[in-house]
């Protein structure tokens, strides 16, 4: 398989497990940058991803423009990837989701979302809240146009993860495997930390050198992370279709 | 298909997706206005609406009373959806049910249930909980005649939703489409912000020029309405009923 | 078929559907009193409820002995349902379960489990709490002999459900329907009360007349009982065994 | 079968249970000493759980190396096996897991974790938090050698269950069965306690009375519990594997 075959199908991998890990329902959605043209990425047409395959899948620039004459809904909130493409060269894939349980942290910054277990570390030290009606007054809190993605990918900065108030969140990667993982430990980072709450006393967060101790030893290939994307790739019905690259026949 | 039978279908997926996506049980029920016929609705047989198909749909008037001679055990509280129909010539679609976690918003008014996420948005910016002990004591909290109906429609006045005391909800709106997805995202809308209080300090709720905006820019066959209807109705195994009737063949 | 095929028919529906809904797990169990000798009761042998059938179930007197040469193991605390059919003629089912949402409310009497919901209504105005450390100091919990059993009773006393202490719940109905209904909302009803608590103010419970009214309204072949029954013996996948008394062939 | 076919079918049943029962996700583990030599036991390579057969299983020596010249990679943290068995001879089965309703407990001391229901009595009525930080610093959070297996193990003492700040748990018991027992209950044990905290009021504990009589009537062949095993393994779908050795065909 070409290098670009198997960028394809690893979003559609991607798709399938946020889908079946609850991380999206009916919308969120998963792009990743193109291999070969980094002001490019791909991204599903607009449908649910538990049921988009290879034939489902866009090519983007970074202006959110599909690349081609494909006349296929593109998704509403494309603008998201472009503009943190756009802004962080390093970030090679992006999430936006609605998961249910990191809502409640959009909705008041009394609690910081920060990693309090192991598996949440990816998400980084410092989440920002990003409320697009400080720029944008009152919306329909969608991402709708490209100086909406640029905003939100401002208040990301450098950081992994942003929430957004009232609506999801945007997480953005050097990898797709690392992008997914990130965007199913966040929920359960959220819970673990919300239900900590309820239990009293100081709550003890990962330290900046625990995150960056996990963060070196990081690697999507690696026996650990590859596991879970083996794991939930199974679980979603398309382990058939993971592929190492390291190990994939010419 | 007629738009009857486009009506008929569409009120089937409605039952099958409000039942799959946990909204309903085996009581709970959600109707639709005669298209041609505005004084007449159509709502189940008393049946759990997971089960429901066309066979099991009946014609009443307004006052609740089955159109024709089917001698089928209808549903007790028919009234609510007769009660608003009446009050309300601009509800097209009703729905009825008992979905968990709206429950403690009605038993306390404390914290009202106001939009919090932008999916949550829909069910308006005021949220009334009627409570039927205050105009006829005692009950068994049934809404069991059309006095009952009509009271709870009082009190739904020009609101989309009204939280019934002790037993659920009421949702009505426009379209069939638009009121399964409010009666989707009401509970998460109420998970989202029961946990925000866990985490303290102020809740930042949608604006009313959010809800305005939102409002404004819905249409229940646009490409991302659809793309839910069609995910919801996939999953609960009645995606190939499912017809948009600008597409409809004749 | 005999009334007594039909109450073991039942009995066996009965196990299904509290394994299918999240009340019993390998543990927990349900009971009908002997149709003809109501100093007997039937009783599935030891093996978890989800794989009952009709082989499985053992006669019993109030005493927790099998009646017959039946050599296989009974359940331990088959001593719960002998001294309940003993201190009440009135109650021909009981159900013994760890549902977990309602061990908080054994915990701590702080917030007494009583209905705030109508599905809830049958737990009735009182569940008192039963602490078998009260009489019998340090045990294993479980309640091991005739003399736990009783005490248990005398502590239901009128009542429709005690908890148990760091245990779960007995309750007690006219029917079997009954009891499986009241089992199955209980948890509903606690967890409706506890997110209640979250959301702050003062909780409105269910008025002793709504209760009252709830009460005479009930018949467990009524049209919306039935609905119930029906639909949570399909989800369980022994609809086919379910049978009216009144629609019973001969 | 032979002592050792049995142990290692029931490794693989337990691995199976664990998965089924959200104890572990691609994350997690379970060992047996070595039946005839206690200075080796049982662990799968790194893979999820939820896919373990036979042939996955290794054997290590209590430093955590293979025996023998199985090239495939081990679990990373295969040195909490090691250290739990060298420290406790009476040990002879020992979980890892990160099941999530245990994480609160792991943040803040302000609550313990400690048996409030009957099935959590086997925990023991100390839960030590481990935190990895007191003696290695910031570190990747994974028990990544021996001593960091040793330190975990020293934390342990003649307890059942430590929990591991940021990260998860680790659980010791005298059998296999009771080792998952426990972990599967934990959680259960953990939300209980949990939720009982919203109530207010004072929470009731199992005395240690309790905890030491529940323990002393436990055994693995028990009627009471084989049943809750061969429950477990049957919804895995190991139901199969499950032999006694009592009963086990020479």
């Amino acid at each position: 398989m070409s290098t670009l075959d198997i960028v394809l199908n690893d979003l559609v991998i991607a798709n399938r497990i946020l889908a079946n890990e609850d991380i999206v329902d009916a919308y969120g959605h998963v792009s990743i940058r193109h291999p070969d043209n980094p002001d490019h990425f791909f991204l599903a047409r607009s449908l649910a991803p538990e049921f988009i395959t290879r034939e489902d899948i866009l090519e983007f620039d970074l202006e959110g423009r599909v690349v081609g004459s494909d006349k296929r809904a593109p998704y509403l909130e494309r603008f998201i990837h472009g503009g943190i493409f756009e802004a962080r060269p390093d970030v090679m894939a992006v999430v936006h989701a609605h998961a249910e349980d990191i809502l409640p942290f959009g909705l008041t910054g009394a609690t910081p979302l920060r990693p309090v277990i192991h598996s949440g570390s990816f998400i980084g030290s410092n989440v920002p809240i990003w409320d697009i009606a400080d720029t944008f007054g009152d919306t329909n809190l969608l991402v709708a146009n490209a100086e909406q993605g640029r905003d939100l990918a401002k208040c990301l900065g450098k950081n992994n993860v942003a929430l957004m108030r009232g609506h999801g969140f945007a997480a953005a990667a050097r990898s797709l495997i690392e992008v997914v993982r990130m965007s199913v430990y966040l929920p359960r980072n959220a819970r673990a930390l919300q239900k900590a709450k309820v239990l009293g006393g100081d709550i003890k967060y990962l330290s900046q050198g625990e995150i960056d101790a996990r963060n070196r030893g990081y690697s999507p290939y690696s026996v650990e992370t590859w596991r879970a994307w083996e794991y939930w790739a199974n679980k979603a019905g398309v382990g058939h279709l993971a592929t190492r690259p390291d190990q994939a026949k010419k």
